[in-house]
């Protein structure tokens, strides 16, 4: 007999599509894949070969659950360049970062308790809090993030165990939270006494000007956890992420871990701190940035030329996302047949509302495509736009 | 606020006694690390190219939760030769045997449930189970593994939710459950309809003769799950390992595993697969399964000329742990102590115990120290043993 938690779930339906859209001939705007071409392949080959010759059979070896403490120095490092509020000892590694969603599941969720998400929100995190039985409360969000007072008006009414925000190029729609907003949450989350965390796997993918604070360098309390990884940065396959926090929470996580998977795989972790050392880490996220923009314009462009006056879409400044508006009374999740019939895919906006709203939104993904994919691909959608009356 | 869960978690006196050993000069038989001179480094480092040239940058990208299609099929090959009952849509990829554990407990676990385990169990399978606030209860065991009249006793009392049980050179203990009580436990699981969970990590170490039959193979229905994983037989750096399953319950285990972090690492998948299409996988086996023969033969050896007469030991046909049993007075924790002034390290047996007895009863690793370091390791404990009184 299953437990309780696993009555109601069901598969993400992204990843259904992705079983779809693997099929050759098909353009993809659906997934949130990285550009496999621009992964450093040669980078990471070379990385495997240097390990055994420097640190020998420990890459194969168990190793301890927090994580290589040379990593963890690392990042600790990028955090926070002059150790004023971060060390290793604020850091665990963990297997992606939906595993720190999960781990931090564990310690602060349980049934009955709230968390309060942006709208919309990422599928991840809703589907791992939802696997602890939480009711997830959407807080009402626009072009500039989650929006302060609402946040406000929730609160007086119930108090979160969690806030869960992704401030940078938002998963799906692309949006990041304003300065001005980031220091109004910040003092709210630290006057209520409330736990945030905030996600930031798309942050270093700016397209101009330069990175943002994170609440959690603003904040600098045990109020707020920060999550990235270098899935998108480096390559998700070696599944190497990272939670940075308290200390004393880092501990009880480490614990967690222990229980959940001892610990995360001891061979990507030592190619990560690897391709770090390396110096080229750097240079690849220029490369990263300037590539996506140019796939960002040239997906904007092509919706501006093929896509009715009636859709909007928005213009984010990083990441691999974008967001697409149809008229009210059009049906994202219908267009989608529509356009599998074209070969061509995206996924409807409404996955990420927790609520079962935004039926009219679509996410389109801009970092998996070539400008020739995008334009034929937004081209078809453009054309089934057209049909169905837009 | 912590879930209630959290409370009463604390960390495993293993991973703290381990950061003790981990000093130089300290003779160590607390940890279950396979011997990493053995590890085949050269091959996975060949691995680490051939890969690149083989399939390119999907070794560094997202891959289906489910695993590796290829690495699954070669997986349920080995599980079930014929393909009668086994194929690889019967297979999950876990990160490592502890998320397994995790993963199952996500599915079938909650408060108010009850897990059945031998006597003494693994304690990574106890924490994983606890993490789900369920009630453990130990089943009578021997020398023979778990005793079925006990487990049946058991049952008419109460419903479990599992059965935990590893039947091949258990952890802590090195006991096997014995060919006739396996059939007897197969009958019992089968006529009361319930849920059976093997852990077979040291299965392929055996010593002599050769592998007995899982309950898994044995049964041959939905009443059986079967885990097992490469860390001890190829490398556990990497973290691959698998659960075998009804074909419905490997679909629901794979939409948790996307809620808890959406895949295993492709890389190492990648590598493990490589390395088994190598043809090298069983002669390494044999190496294996020879090297830690002889360290356990040169640990029993130690033991009967260093340990008092009136301290018993047993001698498992295969793995790496063995089991020490002082007279029913003397406390190992204690014994622990003074082990640790003289430079030399094991694990208090009680630790295993989900109800604290077991005082009196020490694990023995066998499998990561040489035979000069078995020696001189045991001769320090039979030291202490003798100034103790024994």
């Amino acid at each position: 007999m299953y437990a309780e938690r696993i009555s109601g779930l069901k598969s993400s339906a992204i990843r259904e599509i992705l079983k779809i859209t693997s099929r050759p001939g098909i353009i993809s705007f659906a997934g949130g894949l990285p550009a496999p071409e621009l992964f450093p392949e040669k980078e990471i080959a070379e990385a495997a070969q240097d390990i055994f010759t420097k640190y020998g059979t420990s890459v194969l070896q168990y190793s301890v659950t927090e994580g290589l403490l040379t990593l963890r120095e690392k990042i600790s490092a990028m955090l926070d360049p002059d150790a004023s509020h971060t060390g290793p000892q604020n850091i665990i590694i963990t297997h992606g970062s939906q595993q720190g969603l999960d781990l931090i599941s564990k310690l602060y969720l349980e049934k009955g308790r709230v968390v309060f998400t942006e709208t919309p929100s990422y599928l991840g995190a809703i589907q791992a809090f939802r696997l602890f039985q939480v009711d997830i409360l959407p807080i009402a969000s626009d072009e500039d993030g989650i929006q302060p007072e609402g946040l406000l008006k929730a609160i007086k009414k119930q108090r979160p165990a969690l806030i869960y925000l992704m401030p940078n190029f938002q998963n799906p729609t692309g949006v990041s939270l304003s300065l001005e907003r980031r220091k109004q949450v910040v003092d709210i989350v630290k006057e209520h006494d409330l736990l945030l965390l905030e996600d930031d796997p798309y942050g270093d993918l700016f397209f101009s000007g330069e990175k943002m604070p994170s609440l959690f360098t603003l904040g600098r309390s045990h109020n707020f956890i920060y999550m990235s990884s270098f899935s998108k940065t480096i390559a998700p396959g070696l599944r190497i992420a990272y939670i940075a926090g308290d200390e004393k929470m880092i501990s009880k996580l480490a614990v967690v871990k222990q229980g959940t998977d001892l610990q995360t795989n001891t061979f990507g972790q030592y190619l990560v701190n690897e391709y770090l050392e390396s110096g080229r880490y750097n240079s690849h996220k220029d490369l990263l940035r300037q590539t996506y923009k140019q796939r960002r314009d040239c997906m904007l462009a092509a919706i501006d030329k093929y896509f009715p006056a009636s859709v909007s879409r928005n213009c984010p400044n990083g990441g691999m996302f974008l967001w697409v508006r149809l008229p009210e009374q059009y049906m994202a999740g219908h267009i989608l047949l529509k356009c599998l019939e074209k070969k061509v895919a995206f996924v409807p906006g409404q996955e990420f509302y927790s609520d079962g709203s935004g039926e009219n939104t679509i996410r389109l993904n801009f970092s998996n495509a070539t400008s020739e994919n995008i334009e034929e691909g937004i081209k078809r959608i453009g054309e089934v736009l057209k049909v169905e009356g837009l």
